[in-house]
């Protein structure tokens, strides 16, 4: 807290290192190894640490000592890692942020375990919150966090699913994905003492900003720059992940299109690329880009609007509002 | 609370059914079925609901209303049950209380989101704990918790290590199963309004005769009567399962025995009778049985000690005591 009290007003870089001190600072346990290290490995190969800067951000709209809030903040981000653990399990991922996952580097009773102890982790950081707000904020994260797992099995489900709707995918990442950056937000605002209607605007500005993010990773990984934003294009096509673009595309096709489609799902050994270029064209067709454009569009709209009608000083609405519109610019 | 308020003082096969009824009247949630199906199975299944009735014995030695505590008692089932399902994953293990396991009747990846889901709904079972309560009820089951997943993963780590000491098993099993026993009891008296000293007592008489019931479970699994216990005779001898029993002869072996265990051991094909009767045999020359029985006696005293140490109505300690020792003839 020493170092804390001499931090400026509220400057990203400044908030990434005090988050990453108060994660390098926090003693997890040591022994067994086997659980701990895991912890310790998953929180040190890196991530843009968004949820505790989300509550940070949220907070500093009521109370200029942003940093009494790391504590709870980086618990978020404990949560968020142990959420990543287990999906790596299930997705059967090996590397995570270019490292080997956890479940490949120790194996996967060790990656189930470790995750295990990080949930119940995450209720330690978030044991200084003062009496009058404790219960709230727990009853609040309890219903956040199952929210999450519902997202991930809804997520698992349209695995095998054939016929899933753009409603119901957007029902899943609302939860899966989205429902924790809503937290994030009301969770921040909540601490710092803003008004229960606040608390409620924010988290709506965090679900609906959640959703438009997702939405736009569908997007990039389809239209991105495979240069700039360092993943395979077309990685989700070439896996059938039933993304917005797909749902979207299949929900609009017409019997041709349709045809297409279904033959290239359903195709066991394929070119890439062909694929890659087959589908893009039919996307193409349909102005998928360009749905999926508006739709953002939209959810960015809804959250700016959930803004608009917060209780907070209008420096800090707008100082929030370009926070976001510098993260969205950057990842456009 | 209605059918509650008619209930008997504290009767064992009322408090069971009032369990019960808490378990299966609770709306765990139903979409997506897949991760509430397998939560609403397993608790279905049986099991002896050990932790909630130590719970709510020990509240009913400060308060007669024991039923009052049967929503954070259950929880504690509820705990004990995301353990069991992540550790039939980790233990492979095909069938629970006769029944197949959630991840052979499922798959692991649901068995693995639905445990999560559980530890998640163990904290929404303890929301409604009062205010004065609350913080210390939540940072004890942290505490609990973390240390049930460190036996776990220490009991991981044995079955590849070859130096496995009685010291270090008891450890083991100490934070495996006993911490839970422990916290049962120290939870039901600190929420019924007990004095710290008495928590503090009723959690070292779970621990100690939690230690006490598994050092049992390993004495009757080689010299238990195989009707009356419904397990295989000598499982663990088969699987080279570190039990204290075996333990404890790798510690008194002469080079002989110890040349025979370690043959035993190592081998990789072998008739099941055969070893089981060389391994007893050799726990028969070194008296491993009555080491066994002396160690259970020994946690047992330091048990009852606890429970006199304590400040409650003598009545209630001998209820206690009565209750345990009517316990431990039936398991013996």
């Amino acid at each position: 807290m020493s170092k804390a009290a001499n931090m400026p007003p509220f400057d990203l870089s400044e908030v990434r290192a005090a988050i990453e001190a108060e994660l390098s600072d926090y003693p997890f346990g040591s022994r067994p190894a086997e659980l701990y290290e895991p912890i310790r490995y998953i929180l040190s190969i890196g991530g843009k640490r968004m949820r505790p800067i989300l509550v940070l951000l949220a907070a500093q709209a009521l109370d200029d000592q942003w940093y009494k809030y790391l504590k709870p903040a980086v618990g978020l981000e404990v949560f968020h890692n142990f959420t990543l653990m287990h999906d790596d399990i299930m997705d059967q991922a090996p590397l995570r942020r270019g490292k080997p996952t956890v479940h490949r580097k120790w194996n996967e009773h060790i990656a189930l375990l470790a995750g295990d102890a990080m949930l119940i982790k995450t209720y330690r950081f978030f044991e200084d919150i003062p009496d009058q707000q404790y219960r709230q904020a727990i009853h609040m994260f309890n219903r956040c966090a199952l929210e999450v797992c519902e997202g991930q099995q809804l997520d698992m489900n349209f695995e095998a699913q054939t016929d899933v709707s753009v409603k119901a995918y957007l029902e899943m990442i609302s939860l899966k994905t989205a429902a924790l950056l809503g937290f994030g937000l009301a969770f921040g605002t909540f601490l710092a003492g803003g008004s229960d209607p606040d608390v409620r605007h924010m988290e709506q500005l965090g679900i609906n900003l959640g959703i438009g993010f997702q939405l736009k990773d569908d997007l990039l990984d389809v239209f991105g720059d495979q240069e700039k934003f360092g993943k395979q294009v077309g990685g989700d096509i070439i896996a059938n992940k039933k993304t917005y673009l797909l749902l979207r595309a299949i929900e609009k096709a017409g019997p041709a299109e349709r045809e297409i489609l279904q033959k290239w799902l359903h195709k066991k050994e394929f070119d890439p690329i062909e694929k890659v270029n087959a589908i893009k064209n039919i996307y193409q067709k349909l102005s998928i880009q360009s749905d999926t454009e508006k739709l953002i569009d939209h959810f960015h709209t809804k959250a700016f609007n959930e803004l608009e009608m917060m209780e907070i000083k209008s420096e800090k609405k707008e100082f929030i509002r370009v926070f976001f519109e510098d993260l969205l610019a950057r990842v456009s």
